[in-house]
Parts: C-alpha cells; structure tokens; sequence
C-alpha cells in the first residue's frame, strides 16, 4: 500500500514537471519575464546572425556561409546555456516545437521557395525535377531505408523495425535548398543547374515529409507490409490532394484581384493584407484535410506569382516580393538557429555511434542512386544535345546536404517512435544535419570551381551542350521514337504534356487568370 | 490509507487533464490537423473581416466599423462552435491566451501607434496629452477603484478587496484606440481633438498596464497599503526605465543605420530586417528587465520613426512603413476577432448583474474626472487662444470605448486573483468592452457630428480659438507668469520644457543620429 502511495506521488511530481508554465500559477509578470528573456536572446542571434553573415559574404569567405553561421551561433549559444544554469522557465522557450516550426515558420521558407522560382529555367526543366524529386526522393528513401534495416540484420548497427527503417529513410531524404543555393547564386552557375537543384531540393521535402507520414500511419496502426499498394495510393491520394488544394487557392486568389478592383491607390494595405493571407489559407486547408500542407503552399506560391502577382498594382507587387523575402529570410535563419541551440540542449544516445556511421555512408549511396539512376532515366528520353552533363550530376549529387526538415521530421519521430528508437534516429539525424551543414555547406564553393560549373550560364566548356535558351521544347521528338523501348515512349509522352501545358497557359489559363492576354509570356513559351 | 490513494490518484487525473496537447500522445499528424482546422477557420474570419469592413466602408456605414464587425463575426463564430460540439483540440487553438496577445499581438500594435504618431500635433499638444494619459488616468483608476470599493461597502455590488479593486480600476481604464481613430480619420476632424484622442489612447495603455502590474505585485506579496509612496515610486521607476530603454534602443538602432551603410541596392532585405527585428528587442527588453514593453516599444516607435527612419534607403523607407501598417492591421483585426470569439466560448458568471451596471455608471464618472479635471488643469496654463475647449473635452470623454488591452488585463486577473474575484472582474470587463465597443463605436460619427467637430482642422466656428500652425511654442509666457499659482508656474515649467525640447531636437538630436542636418525639421519645430 504505502508502495503504492510512492509511486503515485512521484507520478505527481514527473506530471507537474511536465506541465507547461502556462498551466501553473507563477506570481504575475514573472513567466512574461521569461519569455522576455528568452525572445530577447532569440532576437540577439538573429541580429547576429545577419550581421554576420553580411560581413562574411562582404569579405568572401565562402567556407562558412550564413546558414552554417546560424547553426554555430545556435550551438555555441546552446552549449553555454547548457552549461551555465538557465532557469527552466527561460529554456522552455528555446525548445524546438515541432509543432510551431511546421505551423509558422515552414510556410513561409516554402512559400518564397515556390514564388521565387524562376519559371523558365524551371518549367524548361520541369520532367528533370519531378523525375529527381518523385521517383529519386522515393528510390532514396527505399534503398535507405533497406540498407539501415539489412545493417539492423547484421547486427552492423542498432536494429529497428522495417516500417521505422523506411521512415527514417524518408526523414533523411529530404535535402535542405537554403545553403547549398546561396552560394550558387553567389558563385553563378549554369541556370539549369540551379534550377534543377533548386527544384529537385524544393519538391523533395514535400515528398519526404508525405512519404514519413504515410510511414507513420502504417506504423501506429501496425499494419506494416499488409498491403504495399494501399500505401502507395494513400501517398498518391496525399500527393494529388494537396497539389490540387494548393492550385486551387492559388487560382481563387487570381480571380479575386482581377475581379475585386482592389489595385486603386488608397486600398494599397487591404489588398496586402488578402494578398499575404491566402498562402496561409492554402497550408491550413490542405492540414486541415489531412493533406499536406507543404505541398499545398509550394504549388499556390507557383500560381500566385505566375497568375495572381500580375493582378496587383504596382506598389503591392513591390511590397509583397519584399515581404516574402523578408520573412522567409527571417524564418530561415531563426530555423538554424534554434536548430543549433535545440541540438546543443537536447539529451542525445550518443552510444550508437556504429548507426551515425553507417547511416552516413547509406545515404550517401542512397543520393547516388536517386541522382545517378534518374538522371540516367532523364537522359534516355533528351536528345543528345539537352543530356545532363555526368558534371552536372555529380553536383547535384555533392548538394545534397539535410537541414531543418530532416530535424523537425526526427523530432516527431521521437514521439511517434518507441522509446530507444527515436532517440537513436534523432540523434543520427542531428549529427548528419550537423555534418552536411558545415561540410558541405563550407565546401560547395570549392567543389563547383573543381567540377568546372562556375560561370554565368552557357558559356565555358559545356554550354553548347546545355543550353537554356533553346527551350525544353525542341522539335526533335519524331526522330527520337524510333528507338522502340516502351518505358522511353512514355517518358516522351510526359514530356510532350509538359510542351502542352506552356500552351496551355498560354493560350487559356494567362488570358484567364489575369488582366494580361498572354502575349507577354510569350517570351517564356516560345519553342 | 485507501483515501489517501484516492486523493492521489485523483491529483494525477487532474494534472494530465492539465498537460498541454504537445505533451501528450496523439496519432501524429492528427494534433497538426486540429491545429490546421482552427488556424483556418481564424484565417476566414480575418479575410470575411477585411472584406467586411471594406465593403462597410465603402458604403458609409459608419455605425458598424470595422472593429465592431470584427468583435461580431468572432462573437457569432464562437457562438456556433460553443452550440456546435467542436473538438476540444480544435478549441485549444481559439482560447485567448494572453500571453500570445501580449507577447505577439501587442507589440506591433503598439509600435504602429508610435511610428505612426504625426509629430507635429503630437508635440504641439504633447503637455495635454501627457496630463491626460498619466494624471488623467491615475485619476480614473482611483476614482474607479474607490467608486467599486464603497460600492461593495454599501452593498450596492460585489465586495472585493481594496487592492482589487484599484487593480479593476487600472486595467478598466485602458481606452482602445483603433476604432475611434478610425471614424475620426474618416470624418477628418480637427487635428488636435485627433492628436489628443490618439495620444491619451496610446499613453494610457501603457499607464494602465504599469498600475495594473504594480497593483498584482501589491497584492500577491500581500503588503497592501503598508506604503503608498513605495508603490509610486516602483511604478515612476517602471515607467521611467521602460521610456528610457525604448528611447535608447530607438537611438542605437538610428546609430546603427546611419553607420552601417546598408541603404545601397542589393542590401535592402538585410536593412529591412535589421529594421523590423529592433522594435521587438525593444519590447523583450523591456519586458526582461521586469519593465513594461509596451511603453518602451511605443517610445522606440516614435524615435525610429523620428530618426532610424530618415536613415533607410528610399526603397526601405516605403517598405518598412507599409510593413508596419500591415502587421499592425493584421493584428488589430486579429484581435477584436479572437476576443468576440472568446468572449462566446468563455464561461461568465452573469450572477453579478449589479456589479456589471454600478461599474459602467463608475468608469463614465471617472473618465469625465479624467478628462473634465485635465482639460481644466491644462487650460490654466494655455493661453487664452490654446484653450481646449469644452466640445473637445466632450468628445475626448465620449471616444473612451474598452477594448483589448483591457480584456486583456482583465483575462490575466482570473489568474492573479481568488477565485470568485477574477472572474466577476473579467465578466464585467468583458460586458462593458463589447457594450463600449459596439454602442461607442457605432455612435461615434453621430457624436462628432452633433458636437460640430466635423471637418478638416482649421476652418468653422474653433479654428480661431484652436489653430495647431502656430504652434504650441507661443511666444506668451511672460505676460501669463504674474498669475502667481504655484501649481500654474510648474505646470508653466514643464510647457517650457517641451519647448526646449523641440531645440534640442533640431540643433543637436537630428544631426546627430540622422543624416540630416536639422534643416529639414524646420517646419515641424518652428515656433
């Protein structure tokens, strides 16, 4: 009995401990105290952060760019903070929260990722990056996936179930566009290349995190492996759903500021205001039904600049490119920032260092095979003078480095996942988030001047083999059928739709959607 | 024994009731959609708010403005959901916390009050409107706070303790700027009667949240009256702490940006976040230092705007200033919105009807001795021409609606406060900030129509007798010196220190924290 009494007063006691500060009863103004002091520090960093990394892209040190910045900031600070004894009231604010990184501060960082697409250099290329981020994101997860599970079976790491294996293959498949693309916009690459990076890093995480829910749904009802093509389906459905949720807004929104009259000077604030909510309202629909919001917003951010973006006066087309930028800009560095204090707080299982290792080494071959086998796939169906170059693969290859998706993923694995199991896959993805951070992000500069892909556009050595401005559109389909496989008709057949959409828009959705009659776009139509 | 387990396991029920969602366990991706279901429905009820106002506004509708219609539509949704069976995780989403609203809300609400502050007719009627916001509102706390304490005395209502009721008294006397504001702005009224009903709006905020702060720390250590002069001089010490910090980090940040050379071309995202980070250091500052942010963040607001401002690139000047507006926009509509829905879902104590009328007729007798004991106490010292006159005074005792700040205040009382105590206060709060609201706010236009103070500044039958161009400097102190009073020669002094501020404005502050040399001021500062 008295046992008894124990044990349930020290369930008490871990109950309290876990209730958040708000819950409790401090004397007043104290806990706003807190908070106060720990957005006080948040905000130093971020000034810090800018600050610094101004100056080092003012004095070209390309080896730390800012996100690798953020990140140490965010660990030196963390590691202090660790140390000293911060009141815990001050460190509540500091946890990372998946919740609020996937609610306030992943919208925006994805939204600006999909207005600020350049639309020709991406839709030029568009089969490539579905192709990498489709059918490479899912062959990557796989083959992670496999591998970490065979090396559970071989007792050459910590073993885990198949279905966490896979899920952790999909955390892990999603590539981080924030650094590695600063530095290419620093360096000037071939604008394909960028494109296809920045498309391919864009897409994925839409992909992964579908793909990692899809996983966590078949594992929390345990019906693993029952029937592999229902997963599938339910991913497409997720997939589909949200792709047509978020065009759909987008086109809501387009009609609304053509029809609405609102581009008159004096209604300049109301129409910013509708304009910068229905990104928003695109994410939370899609959340809302249970569909991916992510994807949601990325595709609503395209059709919002290609269609609705024109619709707005002048001033508020200068203000709301601004203000996108501002806050992505403004959420991303804060990302690496509490990534890093979060990484340099949190417990971690450092007693499985063998998973850390080998789970390097299998994403490495996992990203060998999303990149190599579908830029192999892209190159059976391009004629001979659009292939991509095996430079070009290898730099895509190299750019894979995993950020704050990666983390926020094995955060919530860590919930989601039996005890043991979620701590070792979130401390293997903080160490490889780590390590790609500052390694690759140090050293991507170096690689793209080793492989000879610095330089504005079509110039150098590989320019008459890639070039933009010829169109994605080539006339050369009739010569290319003759070579009879199936799987390379199909591919073609996809790429011709790709060739009718730009009429398409052309002809009906740009006369539609916005004020223009779609002559202006002709530059970006042409064949 | 077995009691004792009972009781126990009892506490345990209670305490995991309490946890928060984030610490429990829910299928994942099924919390996120909670999330995604309430953001969403706020998204709607902010765009159905826009365009409600916008269309209201567009056909004069002037007895429903925009923050009564907001109130409405949050008072109408809550109304459904609360008949309605809506999931509890949904509901969590919707609860007015206020911690968000002062943390989140508050600040860009407030820095948009300052920043947005005309200069001119705010120093020319700044010893007016600091009489009216500090002594003024001073008063009807502890008019208000008396009135409720006799009232329970005699039985005529709910008997709370002294120090509550000054506490009632503090947070009930916050007035709302943003509705009347924008009637007036509508009608275009006389500048000054805007100046003063604008500045005694923003300043008593900021007075009435330091009494309300100083009253609770009164109260829960329980020395309640032992020493009236400490608790003036903790909050003299928080008032003036809070202006000095907003003013200094308002002067570093004008430094910084002068200095820095950020207003070239290609670095104007970094100078707009740079920019736009710095009110809200001030703030958490401010709130860190166990001070109050809000008046530190009104008093950053109005030097970044005084001096940071002219030292922005011409491209940031347009952006941050339309930033601002749209932050704050957003927020205020935000807010009148989640307090409607709010006021719906929360549970009243509606026993205490009579504690509900005695305490309107209360705060209409104290804001007429605000206002009426002010205007008398200013006018001794204005020159017969400077008078405010007795129909300006009407109008500033009318446009005193409650509004947020004091649901606010009132809202964190049920936390200070013993049970029963809290909650009547924050019944009668809410009662009197939706009547306020809605009556006030709807019959503002009718009031300033019947008072004749329709119509642009100077002209019909006040311009003479309150004319802002000459200034508030008038060269007619001498003559008004020989009238003896002491109260009137301090009164005098400090008239003559605002005058010499404006100087010390223009030949030593301006030059030294902007890039201008003074020379522009010349219209604001002349006498």
């Amino acid at each position: 009995m008295m046992e008894e009494i124990v044990k349930l007063q020290h369930h008490v006691v871990m109950l309290q401990q876990q209730i958040s500060p708000e819950n409790s009863n401090p004397p007043p103004g104290k806990e706003q105290q807190a908070a106060g002091v720990g957005i006080l520090l948040q905000i130093m960093m971020l000034v810090l952060s800018f600050v610094l990394g101004h100056v080092l892209r003012r004095h070209k040190v390309y080896y730390l760019p800012e996100a690798s910045a953020s990140l140490l900031i965010g660990l030196i600070v963390g590691g202090l903070a660790n140390i000293s004894n911060t009141e815990s009231s001050i460190r509540t604010w500091f946890n990372f929260h998946e919740e609020f990184f996937f609610l306030f501060l992943l919208p925006p960082i994805i939204f600006q990722s999909g207005f600020s697409l350049a639309p020709k250099p991406f839709f030029s290329n568009f089969g490539a990056i579905v192709t990498f981020a489709i059918v490479g994101t899912f062959t990557a997860s796989v083959v992670t996936g496999v591998l970490v599970y065979l090396g559970g079976l071989t007792f050459l790491m910590y073993r885990l179930p198949f279905v966490e294996c896979l899920m952790f293959g999909a955390l892990i498949s999603a590539t981080d566009p924030v650094t590695v693309l600063s530095i290419f916009q620093e360096f000037g690459t071939d604008m394909n290349l960028y494109a296809l990076v920045f498309g391919e890093s864009v897409l994925n995480d839409a992909m992964a995190i579908s793909l990692y829910r899809t996983m966590a749904s078949v594992q929390s009802h345990d019906s693993s492996g029952k029937n592999f093509f229902m997963v599938v389906i339910r991913f497409l459905e997720t997939f589909v759903g949200s792709l047509s949720s978020g065009v759909g807004v987008g086109f809501i929104s387009a009609l609304l500021f053509k029809y609405a009259g609102l581009d008159v000077e004096n209604l300049q604030n109301l129409e910013c205001c509708l304009f910068v909510l229905f990104p928003y309202f695109s994410y939370m629909l899609a959340e809302g039904l249970g569909l991916s919001g992510i994807v949601s917003i990325l595709f609503t951010g395209m059709v919002m600049k290609h269609y609705t973006f024109s619709n707005l006066s002048e001033n508020s087309q200068r203000f709301v490119a601004a203000f996108f930028h501002l806050i992505s800009s403004l959420a991303e560095t804060f990302v690496f920032i509490y990534m890093g204090f979060d990484i340099a707080m949190e417990k971690h299982s450092w007693s499985h260092v063998g998973f850390i290792f080998f789970s390097i080494l299998f994403i490495v071959i996992a990203r060998a095979a999303n990149v190599f086998g579908c830029a192999y796939l892209v190159n059976l169906v391009r004629p001979a003078n659009r292939q991509i170059p095996v430079k070009h693969q290898k730099a895509l290859w190299y750019s894979g480095l995993r950020g704050a998706m990666a983390f926020a993923l094995a955060l919530q694995s860590v919930h989601d996942l039996p005890e043991g199991h979620g701590q070792t896959i979130f401390t293997a993805t903080t160490a490889i988030v780590v390590l790609t951070v500052l390694l690759i992000g140090g050293s991507t500069g170096t690689m793209l001047e080793a492989l000879q892909v610095v330089g504005d556009a079509n110039d150098g050595p590989l320019g008459e083999s890639f070039d933009g401005n010829t169109g994605y559109i080539a006339p050369s389909y009739d010569e290319g059928t003759s070579s009879g496989s199936r799987l390379k008709m199909r591919l073609k057949e996809f790429h011709k739709s790709t060739a009718s959409f730009t009429a398409l828009d052309r002809n009906y959705l740009t006369p539609f959607f916005t004020t223009q009659n779609g002559d202006v776009e002709e530059e970006f139509g042409k064949t």
